[in-house]
């Protein structure tokens, strides 16, 4: 088997990762599932992969909401708790998520708030849940247009990671992910970048197509698993190192705020929100990465427009924005920047 | 100055329990008001106390909810967390609840999840939140008529307890809440049970009424603490011990789900629901003591009902119910029993 498990330590809250090709079917010996168990998923998602856990289960209900940013509501947070609470879900019960991002997020909340906190797994199905958002127990829901602003910082018990899950993608949203493995990869792991440089996409994308798991990609998922790991170990509750991880978002969400009725892809955003924040000669480098990737280079939206929906993010301070800027590849620096400065980057760079 | 400051030793959680007569007017000394400050208190507590803790912020809001268990729900939860937004607070800014358990639990449960946790004040305005509902971290909402069934283990970052605030209570509901300061005492603390039965309750309301604090209601208040602060410190997420502060509401949570359009107070039906649950020796001195208090010492709902609402109860577990006995007065066993022995305690005492 080639399986590998990555171990989280962070006290009673520990748990694994399992990252192995075709782990989705054993998910009744690698959960406990001998209970009554919430599975949550969504529209985008392979109905089978749901299923496949329900038919594991002592007993199940699979709840399937519609696929995308805008399910992530409270309506949506109260329904799983009241279907939780109808189907009788006591203590000692599961939630399981099988989905991306959304699915994870949400239901990941709504577990941490059923009496309290009930065991939570996740299986993410995306790349960007994979190689991110399942890991470090992040869990939120929108509210009024502002993105994550009500969560939990609340550990699941066990993530699954399906690599052969990614062959229904699309292309375009395998790339999305990968975004945020790129951002890792240069903020923290020359090696990891390095093997971006030499990947073939095409021909791993093709075996992917094949249903057979990609070597390549599996060890680009590995690598970011590793590196997150290792960030949520010394910094659980982001009350500093783990803010590394927004290196890229401040401008990517300023730019996805204004792109939203584009449909531009959360990944592509981090993508052109990293490259103001580097040095020429990191920058050098990324652009043949990204542009690899399928990945956007430009940009033109309004800079006004961008530094508006900036400010107005959460992570400013004070005055002044924390930023993170990578000068040389697998290394960064914390600065605050001034609103001025940020979008002096932001137009010295797509707009002159 | 007779103030009391009592730390819950929590590791990063900690926090200090200051209880003095007219502490709540030096909120300003006490807590960080130096930010944004989200004042919530309901519609049956003197303006005049959240008025003053807002006069002492940088910059306040006030949001008072209707008084009553009925307003602890999904819709003011969402309230209080869209005025967070708009009010435009951050990770650094904090709530401060002023009020009874229903203030606390909401706002609590609101400070925990936006942004993943800022921080949370709580002054308690009544017995019942005094001896026990601000102690803890407990925080929740009602959901489809289930009560606490949606919430959060998150502890404030300091409790103000002021006693003169008990002033305009009804007696009736001050003997509500000191049916909680009974229970903690039988379990626990025999020196503190002896205090109630020596107390002359008609001096001290009177002591109370004419607005000087009463010592010996400090003294109950003080002592309930003090057993809250020993088994939070040692079972913080409920996972043992702590649920023995459930003596009493096995069954009272049965007797007050079939009374509630009569108007019992939670307390009453605590008292009802300590008395099948004592030995003949402990009933025998519980029973002047409630009767003191002017709370219920009879009961004649009906059995099924009871039981019904019991066994529907989140505390159930498997087919047997985890139950708290008194056999010593500050001494307590915890006996898993059917819902037919349960029963017969009920019918045993109070329809014989």
């Amino acid at each position: 088997m080639n399986r590998e498990t990555i171990t989280l330590p962070l006290g009673v809250n520990s748990y694994d990762i399992v990252l192995e090709p075709c782990c989705l079917g054993q998910a009744g010996d690698l959960l406990n599932l001998n209970r009554k168990v919430l599975v949550v998923t969504d529209s985008g998602v392979p109905a089978s992969y749901a299923d496949s856990v329900a038919a594991a289960s002592l007993a199940a209900e699979v709840v399937c909401i519609p696929q995308g940013e805008a399910s992530k509501n409270f309506d949506h947070f109260r329904m799983l708790l009241s279907r939780m609470l109808a189907f009788g879900m006591g203590r000692g019960d599961c939630v399981v998520a099988v989905g991306g991002g959304v699915v994870g997020d949400m239901s990941g909340f709504a577990a941490a708030c059923y009496m309290r906190g009930i065991d939570f797994y996740n299986i993410p199905t995306t790349v960007l849940s994979q190689v991110d958002s399942s890991i470090g127990g992040k869990t939120a829901i929108d509210l009024d247009g502002i993105k994550n602003v009500v969560g939990a910082f609340y550990q699941p018990r066990r993530v699954l990671i399906d690599p052969t899950t990614l062959s229904t993608l699309s292309r375009r949203q395998i790339s999305n992910g990968l975004a945020e493995a790129v951002k890792m990869a240069l903020c923290f792991d020359q090696e990891a970048f390095a093997r971006f440089e030499s990947l073939d996409y095409e021909a791993e994308l093709a075996l992917l197509a094949s249903g057979r798991p990609s070597p390549a990609l599996i060890r680009i998922i590995s690598d970011a698993l590793h590196t997150k790991r290792d960030v949520v170990e010394k910094d659980e509750k982001e009350q500093g190192l783990r803010r590394v991880l927004n290196f890229g978002h401040t401008l990517g969400h300023g730019i996805e705020s204004v792109n939203v009725k584009n449909g531009m892809l959360h990944g592509e955003c981090v993508a052109l929100g990293m490259l103001p924040m580097c040095s020429d000669a990191v920058r050098e480098r990324l652009l043949p990465v990204l542009a690899k990737l399928g990945l956007p280079t430009t940009c033109d939206s309004d800079p006004d427009q961008v530094m508006q929906a900036v400010v107005h993010d959460k992570k400013k301070f004070g005055g002044k924005i924390r930023s993170i800027l990578v000068d040389a590849v697998g290394t960064f620096t914390e600065k605050e920047l001034t609103p001025e400065e940020l979008r002096q980057r932001y137009t010295g760079f797509f707009l002159s």
